[in-house]
């Protein structure tokens, strides 16, 4: 493990130009690690983004199997971490070795996965059509598109994934895959873990030769403002509460360039139980669906934090042993005192409304998060009530029930937008809910048949993503390859001479990838006839 | 040719509940046409937009070869529009027959193009990861990623194609082939044109048997704002001016549920004159730039509005003979009385700025505008001066000379983002300045060499897009077929059952699309192991 100093990562230095220290803490003891923290600067803040910048023009035109080399260095790099660096992570989080180990393994997957799409190279969206030059009333000029990367990104970690969502995350990920230089903001709750993987992308950046500042990393608090109005940064990343998200798009909106922000903020992701399966399977149901609710705490943003059943004596003997489930379960620690007190004021939201019964749950007290569930009047959901579709991140959940099947779909269709929804039923059961399907996918990015929305798989076919709230912008994902595309652009070369095209557009394929040549996907070269 | 009513278009029936009548204008005369048209009140923006979301859940859910049926009709009807309707268009924009005939030509062309898109199924994006029920340590579930229509969309036309840009226009058929109905706010400038192709759009929406609501039309002053403000509407498109598009972008960004905005603004389309093409071939680029200044009175969002080269006696020479082309220019009708003013005004600007000098041009006075020529010192593009990078929209250009080569590249480097870029030049001079490709590509969407960048095809590979003020998101385009992605968004099924997904994602692949299944892209069904 490195040592860990707390200056900022700039073009390729550290720098500790400030005065304002900010420490990180013990998660489970609440006292401080001994390590200073150097506050960046305004000018600090600048010179990241400068230093991305300048990165931006030489990283942007490197080769993708280049690029590709430099994300499997940060893979290896990750994984060159030892035993002390895990505990360092457990103890900024209190999450257990396993699960670092376990989300380690997936920070890496997922820069390996990178790799391969370079390497793929579908993420081009190669074009051309050529000319037709005897085309009658005009000809056509010869016409070649592809994507490349929108310019320097702002990253903003989340808490909850102190690696698979954070400096070297998900977002990190996709933007130096497209070829964007990232400017990291380090989440407040895992200072010292964002400074050995920054270390490690360093490192992995120095041995691959990529520009300095194609990586740079900021502390401190109150810096993000600064960042995301910086005129160099052209894209952000942002995974965490409704109330941040949604002010990081406020700023990005009203800058005087606009830019794209995809943010990934709050989803209580709705599980239906519909009657059949319940009838056939209510025990393990229960059992599967209390242990994703205590899951990790909690705090996923795919905890499942509303159940939907249709009134019946089965539904209610179902609730009454999640709620039993639910009250054996153990306290635990959260990831931060911020996040403690953030569950315990949702909490007491719902135990103030009249609408909301509690079912199950000690009381919340003390250090650590007590597991809740809750039942709720359905009227709130149809009448929009706001506490009802608020995100509580924590251990907890709520019931619904809901007269019949059309009132079934009168609560799904007056949901906000989702990250996840679920289905647990027989065949039949969906056969005969087959309407929810379609409502569901107006209203989720991603929707499950009889599993469960915790564990997010980092593949092609992945959408973390949803209307908002789950997300900014309903048309990006987060995780998985298709991430990529928030951070490229289409350009176009109209009669462009072949030999100073972008390779991904010469007649000759030399990257051999699949094109969309005068609308047919082939991955043969382009045959010009003579003028 | 329809008798021309005024009233509203709503859920397939005409609407005319409101008490303000506005009118269309004679554009060569300035004379009100004998037509009312009815201002839609607050409640007919609502039942517009209630109708497009009845229509939605109906309409996203068709085959594509269902819609493309439709998109076809529409073209088949745009054709069957006869001499009057030409006549029509021409007096309500001062254009010529034979341009409205071959844009009439483009516009559904462009329709037929998305129904090829929907047809060849790429649009969809889909993706299959198999299962994988022995990976350690967690087996992988199936998960399957297609994309889907966003929701009803809010499209703002443009007045300098009243066909091809506005009711009928790109962004309505990008939505339409989406899965998207819309709700078009007529452009005051040709609204007799636009209620004819709303009628013409209705006649082909009931002949194919689309729902009620697929195609929605409102007329009237003000009525843009509460549409986009409207809860129902999940996205707009808008051609037209920096001033009106940032205005709509603000107020989408403001919404409780922000929604995304695609607003193609404002350009100035710099070419670069390269000094062996101007040593080899002066006086033929003078010819075709002029051309390219004047035509269609220079009312194109690619109009070449600023002319660069370096300092030599050639380029002096060919700003001279320039210069006495546009003097030769005849004054031409503009778009109506508010475009001329806008050029009036706009060459006020230039003609008052110490550092811009005029060379060419008759006074502007009267119900014509005259071509202009102005020439500007480069340090107002290097210090960003704005009055230099606003689009003024008409038949105009600025010269721009550069003392070397180094200074063009800081020149390209100040520009704002812009739709296209033009090099003029030999082959030895794009060697030579080979590094302005890679500079360009981050501030424009196209790049053309040799070409001018009016005439901007409809196919797979254009981008008419590119980073702000040209448009509001540089990842999109309002030209070709990757319109469409606006309009998109990925929805992830996971675990299942093949009856019940949709058909761009079943195992047998019965649209018989490309797909790309565990990395690589096949049209082959999908074989699932024995459990």
């Amino acid at each position: 493990m490195s040592l860990i100093t707390g200056h900022n990562f700039i073009g390729g230095q550290r720098s500790a130009a400030g005065t304002v220290i900010v420490k990180s803490v013990d998660a489970s003891t609440g006292e401080d690690l001994p390590y200073d923290f150097q506050q960046a600067t305004a000018q600090e803040v600048d010179d990241a983004s400068q230093a991305a910048h300048t990165a931006f023009l030489g990283y942007r035109t490197l080769s993708a199997p280049r690029k590709a080399e430099f994300l499997e260095a940060i893979a290896e790099e990750l994984e060159a971490l030892d035993d002390e660096f895990i505990g360092l992570v457990c103890r900024e989080t209190a999450l257990p070795a396993a699960r670092i180990q376990g989300e380690r393994a997936r920070t890496s997957g997922q820069m390996r996965l990178f790799a391969e799409v370079l390497r793929r190279g579908d993420f081009y969206g190669a074009r051309i059509d050529r000319a037709l030059p005897l085309r009658q009333p005009l000809p056509r000029p010869d016409l070649r598109q592809y994507r490349t990367a929108i310019g320097p990104v702002a990253v903003f970690g989340a808490s909850n994934f102190p690696l698979a969502f954070s400096t070297a995350g998900g977002d990190t990920a996709s933007a130096l895959a497209a070829g964007c230089p990232v400017v990291f903001k380090a989440h407040s709750g895992h200072m010292a873990t964002a400074e050995q993987v920054a270390n490690a992308i360093i490192r992995a950046a120095q041995r691959t030769g990529m520009p300095a500042g194609v990586f740079n990393m900021i502390y401190g608090s109150g810096v993000g403002e600064a960042l995301v109005k910086h005129p160099l940064i052209k894209a952000v990343g942002f995974t965490g509460s409704l109330k941040g998200g949604r002010a990081l798009c406020d700023m990005a909106a009203a800058r005087p360039e606009p830019i794209p922000v995809f943010a990934e903020m709050s989803s209580i992701n709705p599980v239906v139980i519909l009657p059949r399966a319940l009838s056939l399977r209510a025990d393990s149901i229960a059992t599967q669906l209390a242990a994703s609710v205590v899951q990790g705490c909690g705090q996923f943003c795919t905890n499942p934090g509303l159940v939907v059943g249709i009134h019946s004596d089965a539904f209610t003997a179902f609730q009454a042993e999640v709620a039993r489930l639910i009250d054996d379960q153990p306290a635990q620690t959260m990831l931060n005192a911020g996040t403690l007190r953030s569950y315990a004021a949702g909490l007491q939201h719902l135990h103030a409304h009249p609408g909301i019964h509690h079912l199950a749950g000690s009381d919340q007290q003390g250090r650590q998060a007590q597991p809740q569930l809750f039942k709720a009047d359905v009227t709130l959901l149809l009448e929009g009530d706001k506490v009802l579709q608020e995100e509580v991140f924590g251990p907890n959940s709520i019931f619904i029930e809901v007269a019949d099947p059309e009132q079934l779909n009168a609560a799904i269709a007056a949901l906000h937008g989702q990250l996840t929804a679920t289905l647990i039923g027989e065949l039949e059961d969906l056969e005969t809910f087959a309407q929810l399907t379609p409502l569901l996918e107006t209203k989720v990015g991603r929707i499950l048949v009889n599993g469960y929305p915790t564990g997010v798989e980092v593949c092609d076919a992945m959408v973390h993503g949803g209307p908002y709230p789950a997300t900014s912008d309903s048309r990006g994902t987060s995780v998985g390859t298709l991430s990529i595309d928030r951070f490229l652009r289409p350009v176009c070369f109209q009669n462009y001479p072949d030999a100073l095209l972008p390779d991904a557009l010469k007649n000759a394929n030399p990257l051999n990838i699949t094109r969309l040549v005068d609308g047919c996907h082939t991955r043969d070269s382009v045959r010009i006839p003579d003028a």
